[in-house]
């Protein structure tokens, strides 16, 4: 089995030093299908790192199929961006906008294919619209008017995603529960990650990793269907939420590479080897139904509600203390309830909150898996 | 003539404090447009507050036909958050949402009206749209699961706006020469504000208080159009960006104040009385043909094409320097060049940048507006 | 007994707004010691807003003796400033000034006393020298030159905790065990305060709370000792380290308040009652010994030691891995350990460190208190 | 002449990358002072290294007498910190400290070589202050505990400045004046630098590079002055503040590097050329009459005062908007004065400010240099 390991650039600092990601190639065996895993593309979340060395060992002495690319430490800029004791990481400290909302997909490309290459191969199709995706992603790098800095890096790790089947973006929630973004037509595959919460998500593109791997091959899917051809979504991509921010426990990374593994094995990426994982409860909602809470008021808060723990009606998620109201006969504090039945995905990491802070994400109308 | 002011309370600090803006509003004469005026929704961008002082003093003197609302300082947040010594205006730190990419336009209402209501007299249609919007205004601000803080400013101000004709939102760019945001439809009546760029806009909704405004009535227009109904636009929204941010000079505001007084005369708003501004060169584009130019490279940059003036293709905008490089022997300096001839609208405010920052917007295919 | 509650203001925002501290004073019974406390001038330091809630509900069922003044929520500027999710509220965002190093002393107000006034009686002495600090602060606060921001609110708050004779001022460590810093001449009265690891402080003054408290009446029975005269230091200041940021918790806070109350039960600012606190094992070091641990390397961490557990000499404090190296051949994490015993404090918030982050701070050649 | 080139390294990133650099050094003829000069400290003051680029050029055409180091961009970690389109190069992101207090001085050593060398030769001296100094930086260097990140930086700096007879360190002010900080004991050189503005500072140290660099000699020649003994202070210490910070002006920076030229060849370090530079009135005072001015309210600023102008008492630096009092009946503006005479040499870069907000330093009690 070969391995190589690459120093891949990704931008440049103002002082000139290149921004790099590390990346390490597994060549397969020439059969199954081909894997691209990052990580830690929102500079706080790493516990993917974690899940990345534990791959590396388990395919060491396990070799995949198919090439397997990962990318630890996917976000220089992200992870090396301090403000106070915590990782800025989710967005650009200049632009505000989010580092996971920024690849590319021109929804014009496969509604062209669809039209031109209808009667076209599967292998045929598949071609074109990689090649086409490319070729798009190269002008974009070559533009006179350049291109933004998220974009230098997500461009990058794109082309990489893009030559894959499969396509596993690791982050985490800020205080969280394990939870997984699972495409609507993958729903079948997604309890083999043994993650308990799922997220079903439509084929939409909202500038992800994963609706920019899946997108493409899912709209032309629909496109095709629509001129009354069956052709399958040929690239699955999830985001895996592996817990909490700023928290790295590699014993704990272990079981969620098994996950992973149990995944790959079953698509045929890898070999069969035992992966003892425990039995768990899955449930599941959908997008619409995955839901913000914010809070009503400024406060102080407890967070109450336990992560993962279906909740019932009225049943407290928080209480808000409000301690300039001591003595003065003003409400000390409030309990935050919803009217129906939740499960309480992931909490805010800080007790100090404005009006309007996003307090919690919950599934609610939630079912099993 | 009666004047009124208010404190509107927009939300709550952590602390329990409310947040709150100035509303000064002036009762019309009952004829004429109603005006909505806005400043500083961008926490750097004072230079409107200046403006608003100014309309004020001439309101004073001249009082409109219809009612004026003014909103000076209008986002709160966003002044009084700092990060070093600068202003951390344009988005809201915990999110990184733009400030003014959070108000409120559900296409589907403006589609059902003209469904519904085709053969409504105008005044019925207006009254149904500004209706439904605020009914949905007050359904999000009522839902259990709350609203986030960018929107509890947001749709607040929305509120005051969805009363008037005309909404007029002013702010800054970050190192810029004077511009203004033209929805297509207004282009006649850009060329009053007597601002040199203008940017031609199509009647798309990103979330900004000009599109707000203007998307339900323009889009509402076009629908019944395809039905064979000419429809006008009934509201007039633009945004003026008035010159740099972290800058406030009150005497170049009353030139600005002049501007939008000689639109609000024409617009039978105000009563005419002498308006002295000079002459000038007013160029336009269309919003595809504003552009970004990133930064090639990392590096510290000395900004020298001069804003606001046409330059030649070739012609330098800025020069990257590379001081890592003295002595090495490596390019310690290269010029930022674009292969087209174009008009530099505003540029980045600091002099280090990573590959990837955006320099400079510019007008390109520019022409007389 | 009376209770009064105040909101007072203790700066300005650039909207205009006030910015207030809330303040309830408990009206005593005109014997025993007057007692300031004040709870998070750090603005992610907010457990200490709980533990005056709890005071607040005693005092209530308990009337002190002496007059109590309490102030939660004492930073309003720190609390509310967010970056990102956290509150970036240990230092002025705009200066880097630490919010808790803004107090004032000066110390030739004590030597002119010692040399002017060696005679007097103890309580003119004690008049004298409250007398003198709270006319510096009223010529500070009065200077044509101003002053600057952290300095209108401590100044405001110091002149509160001058008219005390005991301070205590709540605040937690980032991720931290509970801990106490015990000025040397009150190392007797340390262990009331059921805190298990207490660091012992000198007579300096680097602008904290507790030392502008204490530092002035230390200082000048220094002075005068070495006049010969024995001087009794007045007043007893201590800073309580509740715990971690950015955690609330309203039970705990119990165990905190019931430790301050049988320490101003000995001191005989409050009627005895049953104050039911287990037993505990407390550990103490001189402040020369309370070292930090910079991280040797940049890297992700796993936190290793239990906070609060003595560790010895090898044993690692933390994992720091480098998962850029994962199949590089290069180290892929090492363990951080230190060549002597020491008890683990507190330790960083985050996961992601550059080289020379203070990652630990430790007990060394401790003992028990 | 012998020019050679290095990237040093100063720390490293939580992804593993080396933080570095840039070193120049040119090997001198063994004649006359050991220059040594840095620029970029704080991350957005880059105006130096401008400056520098020109020394290397006129360097390269007139060899130095002496050994020059030149260390531009002499702060990555400062330079790359973005938050928002600002540099947040002024404090360390995470732990609030000004980048330049964390040099290193040690008073002990100063008085044990004053007493226990006091017979020996100059040379001796100087080459045992030297060695002692050296040998505490790696000392620390080497401690087990680590040393923070801001003094892996400093320490590496200050190693190479050790070596030199001569230190500048090139500095911005945030809006401002040219202005220099001049030991007093080297008050008659200062003219050379052709710097309008000029504070005139004690022996103390606070932790900056250029006391770090001429605290040590200072205080032995102070100390053996005591001893009856004349001990020239043999190290030459400047802190340059060439104007603005974000602010890049290579043409500009010409004449910075003429000045600094000027008074090299004064102290022999460089040959005589014609170095043309202009008359100029240059100001003068002392340390502790150089003040900053806070703003007594919140608000939005006009700053009024011409930088590097003598300003009359009464005459307004500022005038202080409330744009929330407009209509109200309240204050809308106020001017902000002061009661003496005063020079303003810079002012706070924002418009909007808190109470507090530091808004000018100015020269007080000033006299011609």
């Amino acid at each position: 089995m070969t391995v190589t390991t690459q120093s891949l650039v990704v931008g440049q600092q103002a002082t000139g030093t290149d921004i790099t990601v590390p990346v390490i190639r597994f060549q397969g065996q020439g059969r199954g299908p081909r894997t691209y895993i990052q990580a830690n593309v929102h500079g706080a979340e790493v516990q993917g790192n974690g899940v990345i060395h534990h791959l590396v060992q388990l395919f060491k002495t396990h070799p995949p199929f198919g090439d397997v690319v990962l990318v630890p430490m996917a976000n220089p800029l992200g992870i090396n961006q301090k403000s106070g004791e915590f990782t800025l990481g989710r967005f650009d400290p200049v632009s505000g906008e989010n580092w996971n909302r920024q690849y590319h997909f021109d929804p014009a490309l496969v509604q062209q294919l669809a039209r031109d290459m209808a009667d076209a191969s599967e292998q045929e199709l598949a071609q074109a619209l990689r090649q086409g995706i490319a070729r798009q992603i190269e002008d974009k790098l070559a533009s006179p008017f350049g291109v933004k800095s998220g974009q230098h890096l997500a461009l990058r790790l794109q082309k990489m995603a893009l030559e894959a089947d499969i396509v596993l973006d690791l982050h985490t929630g800020p205080i969280s529960a394990r939870h997984l973004y699972v495409p609507e037509y993958a729903r079948e595959r997604a309890h083999l990650f043994n993650i308990p919460l799922n997220i079903l998500i439509p084929s939409d593109f909202a500038g992800a990793m994963d609706e920019a791997s899946f997108s493409p091959w899912w709209q032309l899917s629909e496109a095709l269907a629509k001129q009354g051809r069956a052709f399958p979504v040929m690239v699955d991509a999830f985001t895996l939420e592996l817990g909490s921010q700023e928290y790295l426990n590699v014993e704990d990374a272990y079981r969620d590479a098994l996950g992973i593994v149990r995944y790959l094995q079953h698509r045929g990426a890898l070999p069969k080897f035992d992966v003892p994982l425990p039995e768990m409860t899955q449930y599941a909602c959908y997008l619409d139904d995955y839901r913000a809470v914010y809070s009503p008021c400024g406060g102080q808060i407890e967070y109450l509600a336990t992560l993962g723990q279906p909740l019932a009606p009225g049943e407290p998620l928080a209480r808000v203390w409000h301690f300039d109201a001591l003595m003065t006969g003003d409400r000390e504090s409030r309990e935050l309830t919803l009217p129906e039945a939740v499960i309480p995905v992931l909490h805010f990491a800080s007790a100090s909150v404005r009006q309007g802070t996003e307090l919690f994400k919950v599934l609610s109308h939630h079912f099993l898996l």
